[in-house]
């Protein structure tokens, strides 16, 4: 974690055969024009890979980095008074789930619509962040994180953000340590979703996230700088959402019961 | 090529959605069972990876080493005289469509039964021998290929034996060779296949391989060594299938039109 290179990448791609051959040619092309951009963003290049047939439609990856001992954070240094930062929003199951039920028109957009919870619009809205959210690479965020020594950091993806948090309570090499967040920056109304609809348990921390952002402890004393720089360097909004705090024993990952939930309307400057 | 180390590995898997759950629980199993004990055999282990959820079921994986620039073999260095010497038989495509005609017991299968051109026991044979083929790791030909400072190996795969040793041709920095196969080894009958059923192309060169073996170019002088080793050290099989010739000019890979086709029975001594 916290490096911003990388060195090669591998490329998996399954050409769909649930597709006519037109759908499959266009949408191939455009998977791997997608893919070869954010390689090429990343600052690397596709050397090779494996493709296959398959009735659905899957692309993806393997990044590679060498790199000296001392080129990477080891994230097991959290320490009392360090100050968590994330990078992206969380949301983005909801999200797509949104668009998807909406695509479908199913009782569940329905509700949702007749509930007052969202309106076609909000998902549209959601979905455009979220999109934005999830092509947006950790690569700056991780090359600030590496410059500001970082005691621990980890991307937010599967596990949710609590799931991620329990992660590192576990790797820490110092005992007694409370990681506590009190602020969750969600996508906008994608927390109302599951008082009604569907509990992805966003507010849990434990909704899955895809291509999510960088959690990051940082010295309290340096949060100003990253932040700033993330913004003013590469136009890339970040949110404070909670701290490191004494424990008499044993390390624990904790959201406040008070936590506050904050709408992200953007990812971006 | 030529590195016989693995240092880490990741692992691809998709769970199929088309099984029922209780296929789904044991065949999943199996499958990363096998793949972690493959895994151990290459001397690695399986450090991470991704699951998704997929109508047919999927595993594969991303292997990595990191060697200093002498540890590995550059394949562009063949020169006249050398000998090209195959480690596993060609055929497995052919073996595993006939495996799969005779489950479905379709018209093909039929036809090659009614022919004579195999017997229900001579599917299953040559599927035996082309699964323990690709069950079998190159790890040890590579350790041996890089002992004998081959001058030029690939392993054969999807562009079939021709396609591989096309591609060679083409790398070499030396200029005016012929790369010559004079020798096929390939599973009992499945050449025989392409006569009145079906055209794999095996016998041109062009059949696709799953895990096929190395293509290498060694020294006369080390080949009895090699392949004596290969034999007593490991007890696999290779085969001397060519040479390289001498060419006016420009670099071309060819299949002898007088080319000897011989039957692999094993893969093991």
């Amino acid at each position: 974690m916290g490096t911003a290179r990388v060195d090669h990448m591998l490329m998996v791609l399954a050409v769909s055969l649930d597709m006519d051959a037109k759908e499959r040619e266009v949408i191939t092309r455009e998977m791997i024009r997608g893919f070869n951009d954010t390689a090429e963003e990343a600052g690397t290049a596709i050397t090779g890979g494996q493709s296959i047939l398959n009735p659905w439609p899957i692309i993806g990856g393997v990044a590679n980095t060498v790199v000296k001992k001392d080129e990477f954070l080891v994230p097991n240094r959290a320490q009392v008074g360090d100050v968590i930062v994330l990078t992206k929003p969380l949301g983005t199951q909801i999200a797509v789930n949104l668009k998807e039920w909406k695509s479908k028109n199913n009782d569940k957009y329905k509700k949702a619509l007749k509930l007052g919870i969202v309106t076609s619009d909000d998902v549209e809205e959601i979905n455009k962040v979220a999109i934005h959210s999830m092509g947006k690479l950790n690569k700056n965020a991780a090359g600030l994180v590496n410059k500001y020594k970082s005691g621990a950091c980890t991307d937010v993806t599967g596990f949710g953000i609590l799931g991620h948090l329990e992660n590192l309570a576990e790797a820490q090499s110092s005992d007694g340590l409370e990681l506590r967040i009190n602020k969750l920056p969600v996508l906008k109304n994608s927390d109302k979703i599951e008082e009604s609809i569907m509990n992805f348990n966003l507010v849990k921390g434990y909704s899955a996230e895809t291509s999510g952002g960088l959690m990051a402890f940082l010295k309290e004393k340096d949060v100003k700088d990253f932040q700033n720089e993330l913004e003013v360097k590469y136009g890339e909004k970040s949110w404070v959402i909670g701290e490191v705090r004494e424990r008499k024993e044993g390390n624990k990952a904790t959201i406040a019961k008070d936590v506050e939930v904050i709408y992200a309307d953007s990812v971006f400057c």
